[in-house]
């Protein structure tokens, strides 16, 4: 029992498997134990803590009402507080695929659950890297979505202001179904609807990115401090794969970024650690781990001023550190710089803890999200990190770096603002304007057919841009070949502000009788168009040379 | 030199009115003590704190560079610590328009020097009420922005993270055009200009609203603690007032409110003001204002998990707080609960300082912005309060309690992101339409007309609708009569992709020959509408009965 803390009987989970529905029906479920099952003890990894949830938290709430089954509750670094998987009286969670070695935490059992087999997708939590690290050292995927738009509820704070529910999942694409299935279920987008929750849910924004461009800006650091030399030639391959599929690599200084990470644990910001637990592990002496006690207990006599100074310290690191990002669309960094073997962490638990979180710590303290993915070389991973809410840009490049096709939807989109756009000519994927829907942040979303109630024309435009008009009643039409684009609310308001005439968005009528935002084109230049109607579309227009 | 700690020799000060240019030439300007002037001491009202800047804040600079004028650095409350204008070394601040009482601070020479007609505006900042009471306290207009979209580099820190630069003048339209200036000097809206400062600005956002609704719903608490009954009766007759002009009163409960304000000054975030100039005030003590002094040492003991216990406090109360106005467009709150004499205050210091914030403490905490505006009743002020970003509402709100006509832009516009939007038809003011642009929070710009290049037809729609279709350049067409709506990114972004064919949006022609995005129709549809263009607009084709 060393990777379950609880595991339910085989004979439950066979159960609801067999009549779970949903898209995510009979997904075996792991679930870290600093999160709340309903009647399942939550033990954040310390027997005297536990206690009895009535209700599932909404994290897991929302898996199970998408067909996932929980087969248990996972091991972790005690109460969130550690990146080896080490810490915790439930035992030291080996790493699955290489004995010896740490599984990396605090969601070690989470992830080595996935790794064996046992469940599809597990819930993790993750403060300072406890999603990344286990996720990498078991050559899985992890998504540690941007603070807040999956709720904490339910979940034992570890940093109250900085904690994430996180997925891990064998594959990317599993992983961002899981993901959309949390983040469809919180609470509405409107401030208007907000409702008192323990840790508020942040809105989405109207103008967040819903893809990467096709040729990312990826900054890497220009020196990767205590980096294990296999793993850098590792890193090496990596970063050269991105440039072969056409992404432009810049690089920028670590030091704004490390030295935030060295806030997390040596600052002010522990006193969140002992606001959480810290009571308990005052009154509790015995019945805590003794790294962890000792890292809560440290916090207890920090002076609130302290705090304050130091979160001012790392806003400022933050604006130098983002501003150093300008003009990236992701930064990629190693998930951990080494791995350490259970002995190593045994002899040196502060020490070792510590260098493993280089290159995680930071990530939350600057309001980013990430995805960790595994690499060509076993048990080292790489996290793409984005800005905050442009998830679905670090999804992308994590794509490039696994070979993933992740199709036209991606988790952000099942809970962030989205609006369709259909293109019928110059902004059709590889035409002369498709930057123009790009640089917005908007998402292709595959081939489309309007209702057969339509005209298509060529204007005579710099480009050539089709006029798509709809024919009265009494005429007969054809079927125009488009194409579908997804983009926040914000980018389709700029981009209709940017439209030159005599080309005009408005209601389409798709084939399958649902009206769609698309191109029109104003009326008297459209009649004075060529008719191109018969080639059904654009693309093959030109390729007959319809369209000069 | 009560109200002016220093004051710029009157030749000086005519010699540059003399020679400014911009929109606020030759504005008379006095600067809060605490704010930077480049060559004026910065004492915060201590004189042994005392530095020389070198360089303007950048709200000096911004009003500076609008051609407004520094006559002097004025008295205030030390370290803006305090809402009574009495704790200043350089003396007490007598309210200017009622002897023996308190001006109000901390920004008390600021506002006394508007009401003094000594100048036309005033910097002042606000933390818990120090830019509202004093404007109450002397008849004045306060703008108190939502925190962080005025830069407070150059301001000496009080509470760092909820201080706000604030605007003082007699009248709203003034103060409005100043937070203009102000607005629209700072750093650029995307996040890939972000530079390293002091404190960060905080970006717009892409779906503020800018105008309140025509008839807004206003938020009141059910009972006022502790308010004057003189001045019970006057925020009676200013909620009246507002009824009278459509607006729909709600009651709420205060309690919510009121707990946050007195975690102000009786909790962990005291610690902000240590950190601020803590070991300042351990290292002079006898340079320090007595109950300044008091207040900052209590904050130094205080452990940081008090201060992170009590942001999560907070955080619940803003939850609770938020939920309670759902629905309404801003909240209205006495500004000052009572008006204490000078004798009052030196009495019971502390006292009567926590009560004169009773409405005041809780607004930044929650993230609020603020405009103070006078009532009927002389030294009672009323506050408009509203969401982060809707200061344009507050304004709106503040316009209907003063009679003030603020015009087709206000302050927000300079700043954020604003799109336009023409219309001819069922969206013009008054018409059955108007209401989809005013939920979306678009702001009227005005009637405007096309270039001579257009037809209008009355399309057989339910309402009727107009098209407006650009002419061949072979043909005659007519100037068409619209209004300009203004409304943000994602509000064009939603009204396009709730817009029902034929109606179509793009670049429409204006008669000054530029080109503004406003709607048109798709072809077929117009063609077979009825002409109408005669009569050169919609309205007017109405009233002739030409469309029914």
């Amino acid at each position: 029992m060393t990777v379950w803390i609880h595991r339910r009987p085989a004979s439950e989970v066979d159960a609801d498997i067999a009549t779970a529905a949903g898209p995510l029906a009979g997904w075996r479920l792991a679930i870290k134990d600093n999160v709340d099952v309903a009647g399942l003890p939550t033990t954040a990894a310390c027997p005297d803590y536990a206690y009895l949830p009535e209700h599932d938290a909404p994290a897991v709430a929302a898996l199970r009402a998408a067909g996932a089954v929980v087969v248990g509750k996972t091991n972790l670094d005690q109460f969130a507080t550690g990146l080896v998987g080490t810490r915790s009286p439930y035992g030291v969670v080996e790493n699955s695929l290489r004995p010896g070695y740490v599984s990396g935490g605090s969601s070690s059992g989470s992830a080595a659950a996935v790794a064996t087999g046992d469940v599809d997708i597990a819930i993790g939590t993750d403060t300072a890297g406890s999603g990344r690290i286990p996720a990498a050292f078991h050559g899985l995927v992890g998504i540690k979505p941007t603070v807040g738009v999956i709720s904490t509820d339910g979940v034992v704070p570890a940093c109250r202001s900085y904690d994430c529910v996180t997925i891990l999942a064998r594959d990317l694409a599993t992983a961002d179904r899981a993901m959309a299935a949390m983040a469809a279920a919180r609470p509405g987008n409107s401030s208007l609807r907000a409702q008192p929750t323990d840790v508020p849910t942040r809105e989405w924004p109207a103008d967040i990115r819903l893809a990467a461009p096709r040729q990312p800006v990826v900054a890497v650091f220009s020196t990767l401090a205590d980096l294990d030399p296999l793993w850098h030639r590792a890193f090496e391959r990596t970063v050269a794969k991105l440039r072969d599929q056409g992404a432009r690599i810049v690089e920028i200084d670590a030091a704004p970024f490390l030295a935030a990470a060295r806030l997390l644990y040596d600052g002010g910001l522990v006193a969140e650690r002992y606001a959480a637990v810290g009571q308990f592990v005052d009154a509790h002496p015995e019945s805590v781990d003794p790294t962890v006690g000792s890292i809560i207990r440290a916090a207890r006599e920090i002076p609130a001023h302290r705090l304050v100074t130091d979160l001012a310290a790392l806003e400022g690191l933050r604006a130098t550190a983002m501003a150093s990002l300008t003009g990236a669309d992701v930064l990629l960094v190693p998930t951990a710089p080494m791995h350490p073997t259970i002995a190593e962490v045994a002899v040196d638990p502060v020490g070792v803890n510590s260098r493993l979180g280089t290159y995680t710590n930071f990530c939350n303290l600057f309001d980013l999200c990430a995805v960790a993915v595994p690499t060509d070389e076993p048990f080292f991973g790489v996290t793409v990190l984005a800005r905050a809410f442009e998830d679905a840009v670090a999804l992308d490049v994590a794509a490039l770096i696994t070979g993933t096709e992740l199709g036209e939807s991606v988790w952000p989109m099942a809970a962030a603002p989205v609006q369709e756009l259909i293109v019928f000519g110059a902004h059709l994927r590889g035409q002369p304007l498709e930057h123009q829907l790009t640089e917005l942040g908007a998402r292709w979303g595959g081939v489309v057919e309007t209702a057969p109630h339509y005209r298509l024309a060529a204007l005579d435009t710099v480009p050539p841009k089709p006029a798509v008009t709809r024919v009265p009643a009494t005429e007969s039409g054809v079927a125009v070949v488009g194409e579908r684009w997804m983009l926040s609310p914000a980018a389709l308001g700029r981009f209709l502000a940017s439209l030159p005439a005599p080309m005009q968005l408005g209601a389409v009528e798709l084939a399958d009788g649902t009206w769609r935002t698309g191109f029109g084109c104003g009326g008297a230049a459209a009649e004075s168009a060529k008719d191109i109607s018969e080639y059904g579309g654009w693309l093959a227009a030109l390729a007959a040379g319809a369209v000069s």
